[in-house]
């Protein structure tokens, strides 16, 4: 499993803040504090905090690796803002995300070549969310097939299907489940999958029950990544245990701790 | 989803004593209990608690239809104590179990079509517990198989893949959960499928989170039942929100008190 904590974006508050004071320290608690909690790579999104988000990109990641090495996720949709972080990061990034249209992808592909990241790529297009499993299937074939052309290793690619509120697409999240199995059948090795889990339980009242139980049926269906709050630990031990139950990582007494390291 | 509620079980300390006593108020209460808190059927199990069983079976079931209509799943591998049970009871009854074997289902397959009953059917054999999928599939054909023999309808077939402790064979969750899936396609309509899940996390620390997140896997994959502790509220609450999920349940701000009703 592969928890990408979700906290280092400019639409929380407190996040905003820190980057319109140029606060870093805030910043850095929150990279030390999701590492510790299990964080696997550090979501990393300027969101509106800023009128440049080129230089605050900059100034996330500089801050943030100052104090801990765990790998980032750039996160948002302009290449501009991705490059820019890119320029200073170290390490493995994973640039989050790419659409799912060839000509689209054929722009973010080198990217990732040229510094060997992971990228997610979206199963949408100018035509929009699919709403059926078909659709994104189609779309998942497309991503497949241009990392290949582009020597993208297959190992590095996050296909993210979109997840909907629950609330008001009551129907979509077994897609989701089914696109998690078919993308293991796309090619060998398959690409990974991952989902941005907080958009399903948008507008609920029982968010955390809400994402941590649909992300428990997901992890039995194969995803390997989610961006999630990782200091929300009833979703991090069901993350964990689901892996447990799979078989993907070995029971113990002490499992739940093992998990997050 | 059916919740069959475990509690009314001579292998629990207080309804032993209560068997031993004739108390039949404990017995009662935990009825009252188990039905408000969601169960949709009641297991009743006399364990060890009585020198003679069938007697004690039919003391259970007319104590708890003074009180209570809820449908009883009467639950022993005896013949004679499920017969006795059944001269007593009213209404729609679960027999719990019949193994798999072909001359053994031909036995408690008349019995559960006299009884208009539905009938638990075990995925074991004489040669002990199937320890991978291929096994537990030849096992469902033959009950599914002697179910339209017998003239026992499938939709009253419950096929129980048996769980075995995670601590100890921590590979053989994901082959239940195939079995849930791969059942739906014996027959149309399909067989259900129930599990008695508590056994899943026996010798665990963490009995309750392991049970809830199996459970939500198991739902996906297409769960009918589980004998579970209705008791236990994250359990309950983990399951309805699964059925939700895949859109089994509307989605309401109320759906966790509705999924009890």
């Amino acid at each position: 499993m592969i928890a990408v904590g979700e906290r280092i974006n400019g639409m929380f508050v407190d996040v905003k803040k820190a980057i319109q004071e140029q606060n870093k320290k805030v910043i850095q608690d929150l990279a030390i504090r999701q590492t510790k909690a299990g964080a696997k790579y550090l979501d990393v999104n300027v969101g509106t905090a800023s009128a440049d988000p080129a230089t605050t990109m900059k100034w996330l990641v500089t801050a943030i690796q100052e104090v801990c090495d765990t790998p980032l996720a750039l996160d948002s949709q302009r290449m501009s803002v991705i490059t820019a972080g890119l320029e200073v990061a170290k390490g493995k990034i994973m640039i989050n995300s790419s659409k799912g249209d060839a000509e689209v992808l054929d722009k973010w592909m080198p990217l990732a070549v040229k510094h060997n990241a992971a990228l997610v790529c979206l199963t949408i297009t100018k035509e929009g969310v699919p709403q059926d499993l078909d659709k994104r299937m189609e779309i998942a074939a497309t991503i497949a097939e241009r990392a290949m052309h582009h020597g993208l290793p297959m190992t590095d690619i996050f296909i993210d299907p979109i997840i909907l509120p629950v609330n008001v697409a009551q129907n979509q999240p077994r897609f989701l489940l089914d696109v998690m199995s078919q993308v293991k059948c796309l090619s060998d090795p398959p690409p990974k999958t991952i989902i941005g889990l907080s958009n399903l339980s948008q507008g609920t009242e029982e968010r955390s029950l809400i994402n941590r139980t649909f992300l428990v049926m997901a992890a039995a269906a194969g995803l390997e990544a989610a961006i999630v709050d990782v200091f929300d630990e009833a979703l991090m031990d069901a993350w964990i245990t689901a892996e447990m139950i799979m078989n993907k990582q070995i029971y113990s007494a002490s499992f739940l701790k093992a998990g997050r390291l």
